[in-house]
């Protein structure tokens, strides 16, 4: 049974256990640093479909069924999903839900979707014994980049702040205790918008959402950083991590090497031309899903603050001048259930 | 405490209530024949904003007031927020959330986004006493058109099929008993694609998952139409609603007077050039909150069954050849509490 506690944070006082994830990506993040971790990773980036919104569908779809198949489960067993995307109309989403019978509710989140949605259900979870609630989320690169920037033949030059949108594709599924990993508490962020109109930045635009959230999170639930083995942002990049550090410092805080980002992990930012770093909700979806989940369930990291940051980036509000909102939820995910 | 029936469907035992609820909407829709039920009405459709999208954002924010105020409330007292809308980035929620403080969660769920924010806000407001949850989505004629079909300047010929884009909102504040309206239960729909690929017929595209989810929901809780004072879709329009009832019909199910259509409501089809009728999330928000949830309030009507319906189309999908796949959620909203 889920407790409010205050200010957005929610104590899942059965913690329910993650008992199935799954993962997916295109071949350049196949040859990343991460590359291993995910359970299907595409040869080309086209997933055999026509078209990359179609692709981005069929991605999705894939790191579904990695979850289903590792958690020996088939679709009927899913209770409700809560999934979203960044293409418009979150079709990715709606197109892998389509005529699966699966009861779906559809989330925008921008970037944080991977986090709003274990967020939501893992209190669902928690509020409803016996049932199987899936967090899915995914991004592809040709899509993103054709709808929010230029199209991938366009050849435009990327300035340095920005990041690259990861192909892949994260699933997870909570439900009764099954082990580790166990969701302990969820912290829901707020709308936080300081001004930053560089489309080419998300970075900047995201860090204050991400440090309201897990500042928030940290005074709600009596923590501090050395309580977490790990505080994932997602995808905050080189720009945005080094900027919500910063914030922290500004307290007095250092969040020093047991922060991370997933932006930073899933490219090799020497040997990969990614800039600022990866970015994208399947960039936080995949790499929690297929590098840190396994790592809490095997025993090597016992408290994850897992924080996925979006931008609520939208080409018409940019164009008319208005700049570009943030938001950060936050999901706390333990080894052990005290 | 909420409580996991089977399917979809989640029983609310406590029946939280509908504690404060507003709307808004523009020029025509005051004309309309509900134009008196609107909380605030815009003497044009701009809302005092020089774009069509901020005009949209203000829109949902003048909704969001009126449940405030109605309620004796101001925003610290919104424990979390379920919003979305129909523009790409859903930015009329998330504009209208920016800096505002409230913790906020994102849908997307297309027209069908009150029934999605109203479930989830039901649900939560159950399961966890003592806090108000926020259901909320908006639409607008100029901002919608322009996204899904053509700039209203564009002066286009619409087919008989097409419904006109509602320029309205509306926002229900869930909370502890507070007196009618109550939740009772709340059913979360599939997607379901039945192969129309007609973007001027979004009433064909949704009528089977709203036949589905109402199904669904009467089989799960033992009810039947004659349980119902009214069985309201919201926005299949003229065409969508004669193909729903020609569905419960193949069942030997006639829904008879007591169906009604959101979509069918907010005009007056023949002194307003609506072709099929009304649609837009904010069709179905402002109608529940401007005209049903005052007449459950006053017990002029008892039980209600809200089924808001969701097309999730995207024009890039519809480009590819892709059919439109369809979404709806159903509410029961009762006047007492047995």
């Amino acid at each position: 049974m889920s407790r409010f506690l205050k200010n957005g944070t929610i104590m899942l006082d059965t913690m329910p256990s993650i008992v199935a994830y799954g993962s997916a990506a295109g071949r350049m993040e196949g040859e990343g640093p991460l590359g291993s971790c995910f359970d299907y990773v595409s040869e080309d980036s086209t997933f055999g479909e026509g078209t990359w919104e179609k692709s981005e569908s069929r991605l999705q779809q894939r790191a579904m069924e990695q979850a289903l198949i590792k958690g020996r489960l088939s679709i009927s067993d899913i209770t409700f999903a809560f999934a979203g995307d960044l293409l418009n109309q979150c079709t990715s989403s709606a197109y892998n839900m389509r005529n699966n019978g699966i009861r779906f509710l559809g989330l925008y989140g921008a970037c944080s979707t991977m986090a709003e949605s274990l967020a939501l259900a893992s209190v669902f979870a928690d509020d409803h014994p016996g049932t199987l609630d899936l967090a899915m989320t995914s991004s592809h690169f040709c899509s993103a980049e054709r709808q929010f920037r230029f199209p991938e033949t366009y050849g435009g030059q990327r300035p340095p702040t920005s990041q690259w949108t990861a192909t892949a594709s994260g699933c997870a599924i909570v439900g009764d205790h099954a082990g580790p990993p166990y969701v302990k508490a969820v912290t829901i962020g707020t709308v936080i918008d300081m001004g930053i109109k560089d489309a080419n930045n998300m970075g900047a635009a995201m860090a204050p959402a991400a440090y309201d959230t897990i500042k928030t999170h940290f005074e709600n639930t009596g923590t501090a950083p050395e309580d977490y083995d790990l505080i994932l942002t997602g995808d905050l990049g080189y720009v945005g991590s080094g900027l919500l550090r910063d914030l922290f410092m500004q307290d007095g805080v250092d969040l020093g090497e047991r922060a991370n980002d997933c932006g930073m992990m899933i490219f090799d930012r020497e040997r990969q031309d990614v800039h600022a770093g990866g970015s994208g909700c399947g960039c936080s979806a995949s790499v929690l899903c297929g590098h840190i989940l396994p790592q809490i369930k095997s025993g090597a990291l016992k408290n994850v603050l897992f924080a996925a940051t979006g931008a609520l980036m939208s080409t018409t509000l940019v164009q008319q001048g208005e700049s570009i909102p943030g938001i950060s939820h936050a999901v706390w995910i333990c080894g052990n259930q005290t």
